[in-house]
């Protein structure tokens, strides 16, 4: 079955190492770029890298981010600066982003250095920056629009955002591959990720949403229980007018979704438009991972 | 005495050492830029950086370049990936290029930046760039004009260089600092430093050659019998249409020296323009570039 998922982060590359597991499925994935920054003069590119580290089977789920078996000796010289190093990078992490970046000012485009990338850390699927041109997500918090990166990790998602948006994003052209991925896939899937800040900027590139019509799309909840396994969505949703809930997910898609996987118990109160799956949608680990994907796979059918 | 010297990397780096350890000399140094480039997404600037690490005291000596107690995580790992890592940056030296490469996206200049770092390292004595726009030693190899370190550290510097020259320099201003520390000073000196690479492009920068007109200048040969203790200098001597020898060392500078200090043995076969000092002119350790500096700052009465 040939499958295109939209990722940010943590959930959504847990549920593509899954669905890249099963071996019954041709899997490409389209991946947020809205918390890419620059950061000590570095592309850095947040969700692509949690991506290619889950999928590699190294990245730490201790910490969240970044590399397992990574050490910081950069990290601790850097914080003799008078300067702000709250955003860290251990060495191996750094590396990958120094190659990044060397490539880019040698003028490769993003999704050709992911590719790269993908190739030394040995990923067969297709991993696709939504966009090869810059999207970047501001949120709203007292009055200012705050980089991502400012409110995420300098600020550790502790405001209250009253509004986002995509900067960029209506300039931003689809990366290669990314509308044929869509337009040819079987079914599109959305892991449990963010929806506001992880798959909306997805949405909001021009052509996505477009090339998704009258496709099957099934995404999995990332509440469990009215609470966000990682990050601030339980905060966001009502401040953004969602309830925290199944139906607050289904309507922060508009009508997008045809499908939609909640954790048991999750059950949506009022009928809501799409197909609802019940299952267990906590993967942290491969094997579960492995079995949320076969599930998925077979309600695709 | 208030003495202001042209360094580029090593060998004017100990000389420094020297000047700045024997407590009778209000010292400002005025450094190279003409190596500086973007590695890796990076401003290095190689001579800055030997001269910081020597006067801190955490030169390595027995690697040449970069810092002692140094670790390459990131090397290692960035030698994964496909493209050119010839040029290394230690973990703690690419902490510094960090600093200054955020500092410089945020608008700091390059001398800010210098100064920002010499607190970080305790340096008393006033470092400054000789200027604060980009100059670029470029070198003619069969033909082509090569960067700077793609010659001197990509290509090992092994290539016969029929020309050399500063692009930019023309609309290089002098840094903040630099004419007032030649006009108030009360000599110059050069250290071992190569005449070629290392301070042409400090004299080229327009003004500053003009300012230590009728000044005292001292200059330290960087030959001992008629080899360079470090770097390509014996092979473009005569390349250039110069002697390896204090002869060709003296004709390098043109008109500017009224000084040269010579190892024992090398004193000119001719009589040459500049009044010539012997003395042990190697000076790897702290003792030793101490004594030198008190024999120069006696000659300079």
């Amino acid at each position: 079955m040939r499958i295109t998922a939209l990722s940010g982060g943590v959930g959504g590359a847990r549920m593509l190492r899954g669905l890249a597991s099963i071996g019954t499925v041709d899997l490409t994935a389209i991946v947020n770029v809205g918390d890419d920054d620059v950061i000590y003069g570095l592309h850095v590119a947040p969700d692509l890298d949690t991506v290619i580290y889950t999928m590699a089977d190294v990245h730490s789920n201790a910490r969240g981010w970044g590399r397992t078996d990574e050490t910081w000796q950069v990290m601790e010289e850097l914080d003799r600066f008078p300067f702000d190093s709250t955003f860290r990078l251990g060495d191996r992490d750094l590396a990958l982003n120094l190659y990044r970046t060397t490539r880019m000012a040698q003028g490769a485009m993003l999704s050709e250095v992911t590719r790269e990338i993908c190739k030394v850390f040995g990923i067969d699927a297709a991993i696709l920056p939504v966009s090869d041109d810059p999207v970047r997500t501001k949120l709203l918090v007292d009055g200012t629009w705050l980089d991502f990166q400012d409110y995420f990790v300098r600020r550790r998602h502790a405001d209250t955002v009253a509004d986002v948006r995509f900067a960029f994003v209506d300039a931003a052209r689809p990366g290669p591959g990314v509308i044929d991925a869509i337009e040819s896939s079987d079914a599109i899937v959305i892991g449990p990720s963010n929806p506001i800040l992880s798959i909306w900027p997805i949405l909001a590139v021009p052509g996505t949403r477009k090339a998704m019509r009258g496709k099957r799309v099934m995404a999995v909840s990332p509440l469990i229980g009215g609470s966000a396994v990682k990050g601030p969505l339980a905060e966001l949703l009502p401040n953004l007018g969602y309830s925290t809930d199944t139906e607050g997910i289904v309507r922060s898609y508009g009508d997008l979704l045809t499908d939609l996987v909640v954790h048991t118990g999750d059950e949506p109160d009022r009928p809501v438009a799409p197909v609802i799956h019940v299952t267990d949608t906590l993967i942290p680990k491969a094997d579960s991972a492995a079995r949320l994907a076969r599930e998925m796979v077979a309600w695709l059918g």
